[in-house]
């Protein structure tokens, strides 16, 4: 069974920025999903800001296996019921791969519960992205290291919660370093947060970084049953050994908690 | 040097509900206030919901090493710029204490990510918390366990991020089990969650309970310095290996990034 | 393509106790391949101490793609260099689920370099396993809670390192409470530590208990490569950035590290 | 009260090599420990593999507060025995603080369970420890990365588990990246793994290198009580409810159960 993707991209320097405009005519968010549907069994799609419910209504959501977040000038234009719908559906089970400037979207730092910030130029200098787990399913097909000619920088401290792994550690020419390939679990959501991308430099069209995106995908499809929490109330006389009610309550018998 | 705490207490039932303004005439929070500055060391002071800028401004925060949060009904009044307050600071360094229904609060909810949703029964049924780590600075002066006789049950699934450690584990006389002792780490802050303090049950005067929050503030009290981060721009010639610009940028020399 | 699990038995108790003898009359780890061969996609087949190489010969292991690990009185009869082929296969990706007494097995406590101690009771008494997390793989098929009538006791504190994540959480009779499943990862391989299966109680036949051992195996298989480690030397002149050798050194040039 | 600290050293290429014997004409040990000396309210002395009890006899151990562990060409020689004995103090709460080729000591590869290999050259390059979380009690008195002019290089993939936190990560000369600072807890025990200190360059006279190491000293001393695990049985009638023994058992009562 093929694994539905949604690309959701912000779409907003490749209709205002002219470099950007060159690189991807068709957008980040088309050229992601393009490569995406190179791989059998990846069935992507791309959505945008633009889009009806800022591209992620409920019914897009559902159907959704996992989802890649490109953002960067427009984090501030996202809505935070369209934030609650995709948060909502990672800890239900949705894979999300979080890239590049996404590390500043407000569904990442919802997530994390830190600023996310990092230091950063823009300078076009060379990264390479060590690989710091060779039998992990994200890097197969990969050597040592990614190499990419033209990068922005990202340095350390990098304001994320400890990772459950580290992926990739990059170095820059420059001499920063950065934790640039990072797991996350949160509810029953695999997250991954990929820093290549920036939007001046043709990063996705390198069939390295398109290798790793086929196999994050693949590793962040959701496991298990997609699960709603919620906050029930169990009942003196349903408990597992049942009990007599003693003391006194702020709740009467049957009334919802407080939220 | 002593240790600066704020207990913070939203002071509603203890105003509406006959019960409660028995059990606790000077509030809850004053309650909780007056146990801690038993400990030698320890100097802490309450606030509320009700106090101006609810009771966490900008010096109060900053004069605060830790803070604890008992909330319950009004999670909703308490304004988004209160919880960025609180966040920023313990990002920086301020331990955080969260009780008992605070696992719904805003600021508990905003550092974990997830829901915080729980099972929950009222039924002043007896509960047991199972020391998990008995040389855990938390649990000095505990024995194998700290039995109430009546609590408000709470039941797992609880919907929050793995825990750095798991301290106590609950089991109620219904039979349901709960992690009710829980550390995190958040940027520099330390986080304890800790289940007990049901506002029906004279729970902040048991003298186990009050040793573990006593416990709880000087293990959560800040160490290193109160990092303040940031997304520092590092200019091309500051590098530690200098940089040549290449290729095209978004950003002009000197501006600042988006966020 | 089907998973090949192998269960090994200690096969002790079986030979010498009548109570054992009794109840798995073709040996526990019969029982257990037996109960996972009823999924379709597995292939498990049983191993013995008793078998060359103590059941665990290279070749075993290199076909061997989850492992399953039943001991408890003769764990000090297991040679160091079968702990050894097993840590290195886990390491590698093969994955193992360490079951009840095998707490103190000597491959579980090499794994968690912690002593895995715990406290116990031999009461026949109620056990109830809490799921934590209802959407977890593991866990498909249960309800809230498994019930088993008659198991052994044991309680924390568990002397291992904080996991991956808490599957289930156990309730006792007699009040105790245990973190019964857990996970982890060492290396590639996935580890999944399920507390049931004292051998006076006929608990591999329970059809709950049947179910998560299938569901624990089809999350443990191996994901990626089988990445062996090695500790490989990087000459100063195929370094990404060639490096001129400069002062002193211990080691002469393409000699061996120290192990 | 001052923080004890044994600073243990195999002191083999201190006789054997001379260029080690004429940059640590007193043994590396003792320039560690006279480094950490500085720092007032720690005080530290140094023994040797060549040391009665090979220097960690069960009183050196028992008044010692944090242990600092190199070795390199002499792993093998150190005893099960003396493993033993340190991996029992470090789960009872002692910190540990293992250095540079320590990584491949048998107590750091027990304490982990994994092989704990890298990549390494020795090309005496340079080496920048870029600092992770400026905020953290060890990099206090750093700025943003330490720089080291001649050190051995080490490369990831380290194969470890994922740890607590990522205090350093390391970019070399050559243009390999290592994460060079890890902190782990174990038991009580709190672990800090810091990269640096190869024996060919003078590493423990540097400034920056002595800051961390009295960091870390203060860190990772006990806190809470040095707790000693054990596997005690709870008999059926002191259980917090007591339990009727129902079915059969395998143990007769009082007897201790199997490790």
């Amino acid at each position: 069974m093929s694994i539905n993707v949604t690309v959701w991209g912000e779409n907003v320097h490749e209709q205002t920025n002219d470099v950007v405009a060159r690189i991807y005519p068709k957008g980040m968010h088309q050229c992601i999903a393009e490569g995406l549907n190179e791989a059998e069994g990846i069935n992507a799609s791309a959505v945008t800001l633009q889009d009806p419910e800022q591209g992620l209504s409920e019914a897009t959501l559902e159907s959704t296996d996992v989802l890649l977040w490109w953002g960067h000038a427009a984090h501030g234009d996202v809505l935070e019921e369209t934030v609650d719908r995709v948060q909502k559906r990672v800890l239900q089970g949705m894979g999300l791969i979080v890239l590049h400037s996404g590390h500043y979207s407000k569904i990442f730092k919802r997530l994390m519960g830190t600023t996310c910030s990092l230091k950063w130029r823009e300078a076009g200098e060379r990264e390479r992205l060590w690989v710091v787990n060779p039998g992990h399913p994200i890097v197969q097909g990969l050597g040592d290291y990614i190499e990419l000619p033209h990068t922005e920088m990202y340095g350390e401290p990098f304001a994320v919660p400890n990772p459950d792994e580290v992926i990739f550690i990059s170095a820059f020419e420059g001499g920063e370093v950065f934790r640039s390939g990072l797991t996350y679990k949160r509810g029953n959501g695999k997250i991954f947060y990929f820093r290549p991308g920036h939007e001046t430099y043709p990063i996705y069209y390198d069939a390295q970084v398109k290798t790793v995106l086929k196999n994050a995908v693949t590793w962040a499809r959701p496991e298990g049953s997609l699960w709603v929490d919620s906050c029930p109330n169990v009942p003196a006389d349903q408990a597992p050994n049942p009990v007599e009610i003693k003391g006194e309550s702020l709740h009467k018998p049957g009334e919802e908690g407080f939220k």
